[in-house]
């Protein structure tokens, strides 16, 4: 079977979750309306269905490889590359003054998802491509934003993110690599990074990376942290490529997935860089690069998971076994009429377009907190910052337990490498570790999201649920229910967040005891409640008789993700508020 | 870090879970002692650690393979196997009738703890021998059984178990391998066998397989298939090796892990094999094997999960990174004194802890179903046939959990295959699914177990958990506490069972629609009520001094288990009770 991309319901999740009557009115998008976006993804979706696709069974066995200190990609990948360069998809959700077909962030996170789902060892390259673009057109200055993000734009340069050395992988204040100022202004990096997403490869024709290094003097820990950019080829005033800079790949990992994408070993040696932006502010700059990548990990992972789900799905109704409980066949019949298998399958779509709904409402406030009105902007950015740590824990980690059934979906079949699911199952178990474990998300999302603010965005996004609430109860039976569930969902949500802000002033390890169910919590309830919105939008699309099959499929998929997903809140709220002690106190 | 055989857990079990005072006295067992169990386990454990532990990495990277129509094992499997032969320990838990050594259950699923940890590739080989002779010593005729026990208990010829075709793998009812009769009383049995662990190899001398196959005439579906032995080399009358029998190894797997285990297609062209048992009550044979082997994965899946926690807890006492968030230190510390990876940590370790209780508890009612005094050994039966299906489906589900987070520890090097955890995780994922997925155990428990006797053995199972309720509340805080959780989780489980008996007989799709979710939910309160019970003899033990860091440690096991893990029952209950509308409504 093939992966589909999912257009329709990236479509119904544009106009009905991310904000679209808003987003589409700003000026950046004027010129863009539903129907650019909708021939954007379906080519975007033909070529990686048809380019992409058949490239990751063969690039998983072969594996990228260091030979003779060139990095090898797998066959195909370089052709898909200029392909990809060539139709200009890299350039999608990028701004115009630099060449980028300025769609909207919720567009850009769909064609993420479509590429990621399709080849992710592939779309690993451009997603830290669109990171380093975003963190120089925040941070960099004109002339660095001149020199270098038209080609990145283009595609035709790629970008990488290099934070981890062997000593600071989840604590950044422990990088060592040093940046010694030389003359004209730019200065000379020593050290070596690990674990660096394409950090070396021949696809694109420059590698611009993104450095944390440390200047003389500088104070110790995060704070004393500066970014530089650091081409592979130095760039000439012109734009053109000069001499080839210091920086080397002395090895590549061999992984347990994504093993197509070459994750390097760079080495530093007096290697040319320009500061970005201000020294010893660079963890800030990096941030922005961070929440990008975050962001777009979650995406990722709800890809991965849809791909999955695709698989399983076509193997449950092709796959003949055992006559039904309910003996309406004295037959067998395809798995997917036995209760369990459905229930299975049901549990991977509510995940999958829970999250690919949230995603969506994600890169609406993500817009808005770029480019909306003044007068939201500030909320906006407040929403957005609180939900990217939902979208990258959550998501991911829900894409491994999608993954997961998937292979148990497929039986002993699931086993077999030559069935595909096993991939996609090792694939997916980066997702919950790179860039920033579950741990450290929680920890942003506790820590800076909530406790920072006292509490005040978490309740105001309480707040908007009870709202979805009230509409869901005006709304008939199914989605009374639905409120119901929400509302339960909520009260743990709420209970939880009275406890950690009591806690955490005087008693952080206890607050710190409960951070990831918190954010599984959270991450439930934000994922129901977009659910939730979106059975709204279809109840309200099906009783003006638009596309009800579609329509119907959405309602009971918020239906089954309140009555199977939601009441796990329970369970993570009493872990949060009465486990602690029993964890605190247990010797290891 | 080297795995460290639980010992002193194991036998703390022995005498405080397994029935220890009922089953040592049993008249098998009246001349063995705890201290022999201890010095077999120990001397196993040593021969594990230092000779199967070190062949995993190698033999994973090699794989089984079939080169020229012979399955070449990876390096150092040979010898292993013959020293595993020469210490007799196949022989441990089986009858001295046929040379074992005799041991009680509860000493045997401790061994294949212990060999499955060091090396489940290895240990699978031992583990279906162990099936075989338990199936032929309770199925099959006094010749048969001097004809082949012997030497499938020293370990000289191996077991495999031959259910699964390509068309019928958890509908046994498809089976179509022929069986025709002929002169001298045999069978010539032609069809093809697929994903046979250990199906061909040359560690054993020989190789005894046990067959389902359909004889002319029998009826269609599950009560048409006979159970038949078929040797790789046919057996003289003296024991002696005859002629090689025509059933020949003609694939091997690629798989996703338990990679130096060939799992076999066979093809049985015209092969030899002699029923065992009668005609047509193959099935019901089998399902001493199957029984015998599904307890087994359960415990495979505790061996696995210790090894990862092992691994992680290393891990964490090892890698330093940030600064705690008490502040209690201004340098980065171990992350092991971080919460959340504590919490990861407590969360493996009450799994590992908890499945090994309930696999030493269930393990004792297995010995007195056999074994035990007359008038309990119909109650014993029914409790065991009630558990074994928790040990197989609750523990291998949890195992791939511990899997996954002892790779999150792991952070970025748990993706990483030279760091050997991403391989436990690779292995890890068969367990849901060989020997009955977890919806075919999910469907045991709810059809055979429960439905089938009105809810009976539920309800007593439910009553004996509310006696160690009864008991924990005279033992103090703590104790009290956890009782208070136990009686929840027993709560949801009461009105669970209650909802599935009312909705089985007119509504069975309803029903099955929460079997696995009720498989998962009396799992997790079976391993609460162990780890209840042994809180109860380590506060006993404490209370006298005895061992107090080990049995505070177990305290706070089973206090950890109750806060943090009996609470998800609430979730598993809405699902089952609440959850089918909208999941049976819900067209995929």
């Amino acid at each position: 079977m093939s992966y589909q991309p999912p257009i329709k319901d990236i479509l119904f999740n544009l106009t009905a979750l991310s904000q679209w009557p808003v987003v589409s009115g700003l000026p950046e998008y004027s010129e863009i309306d539903l129907s650019d976006a909708t021939t954007a993804l379906e080519t975007l979706g033909r070529f990686c269905t048809s380019t992409l696709q058949p490239l990751g069974a063969d690039g998983d066995a072969t594996g990228a490889q260091l030979k003779d200190g060139v990095v090898v990609m797998p066959d195909g990948y370089h052709d898909a590359y200029e392909a990809f360069v060539d139709m200009g998809w890299q350039s999608l959700a990028h701004s115009p003054d630099h060449g980028g077909m300025g769609l909207p962030r919720a567009v850009g996170a769909a064609a993420t998802e479509i590429l990621n789902a399709s080849d992710m060892s592939f779309g690993l390259c451009p997603l830290l491509t669109d990171g380093a673009i975003e963190a120089l057109d925040i941070t960099g200055s004109d002339a660095q934003k001149a020199r270098y993000l038209p080609k990145l734009i283009t595609g035709e340069w790629s970008g990488t993110m290099n934070l981890t050395e062997p000593q600071a992988g989840s604590d950044l204040g422990r990088v060592r690599t040093k940046a010694v100022p030389q003359d004209g202004g730019s200065f000379r990096l020593s050290g070596t990074k690990i674990f660096i997403t394409y950090g070396d490869h021949e696809m694109s024709q420059n590698i611009i990376h993104l450095v944390l290094a440390r200047t003389p003097g500088a104070p110790d820990g995060p704070k004393g942290l500066s970014l530089f950019v650091v081409p592979k080829f130095l760039v000439d005033d012109d734009g053109g490529l000069g001499a080839r800079n210091n920086v080397n790949c002395i090895s590549i990992e061999h992984k347990l997935g994504v093993r197509a994408s070459p994750t390097a070993v760079l080495e530093y040696d007096g290697a040319t860089g320009f500061l970005v932006g201000q020294e010893n502010r660079g963890l800030d700059h990096m941030f922005v690069m961070m929440t990008a990548a975050r962001f777009a990990v979650g995406v990722q992972g709800v890809g991965l998971a849809d791909r999955a789900y695709q698989q399983a799905l076509a193997q449950a109704q092709e796959r003949v076994q055992s006559r039904p409980v309910d003996g309406s066949s004295t037959d067998a019949v395809p798995i997917i009429q036995h209760p369990d298998v459905h229930r299975m399958l049901m549990h991977m779509r509510a995940l999958v377009e829970g999250g690919r709904a949230l995603v969506a409402a994600t890169a609406g406030w993500l817009d808005l907190a770029r480019r909306g009105p003044e007068d939201i902007r500030g909320k906006a950015d407040e929403m957005s910052e609180f939900l990217v740590p939902l979208v990258k824990g959550y998501c991911t980690e829900q894409a491994v337990n999608v993954a997961s059934l998937a292979v148990q979906v497929h039986g002993g079949m699931g086993f077999i490498e030559e069935t595909g699911i096993a991939r996609l199952y090792r694939d997916a178990r980066i997702l919950p570790i790179y860039e920033g474990t579950t741990a450290i998300q929680a920890n942003d999302l506790l820590g800076r999201k909530v406790l920072r603010n006292g509490g005040d965005v978490a309740r105001r996004f309480a707040e908007m649920i009870a709202e979805t609430e009230d509409e869901l109860r005006r709304a008939g039976d199914t989605a009374t229910a639905v409120a119901d569930r929400l509302q339960a969902a909520r009260a743990e949500f709420d209970a939880s967040l009275a406890f950690l802000l009591d806690a955490a002033p005087d008693d952080p390890n206890t607050a710190y005891a409960g951070s990831v169910p918190f954010l599984m919590l959270t991450g439930a309830l934000a994922v129901g409640w977009q659910l939730a919105r979106a059975l709204l939008a279809a109840d309200a699309a099906r009783a003006q008789g638009v596309d009800p099959d579609f329509m119907t499929r959405k309602i009971a998929t918020a239906a089954f993700y309140a009555h199977h997903i939601l009441p796990d809140c329970a369970g993570q709220r009493a872990r949060i508020t009465a486990g602690a002690d029993s964890l605190l106190s247990a010797a290891l």
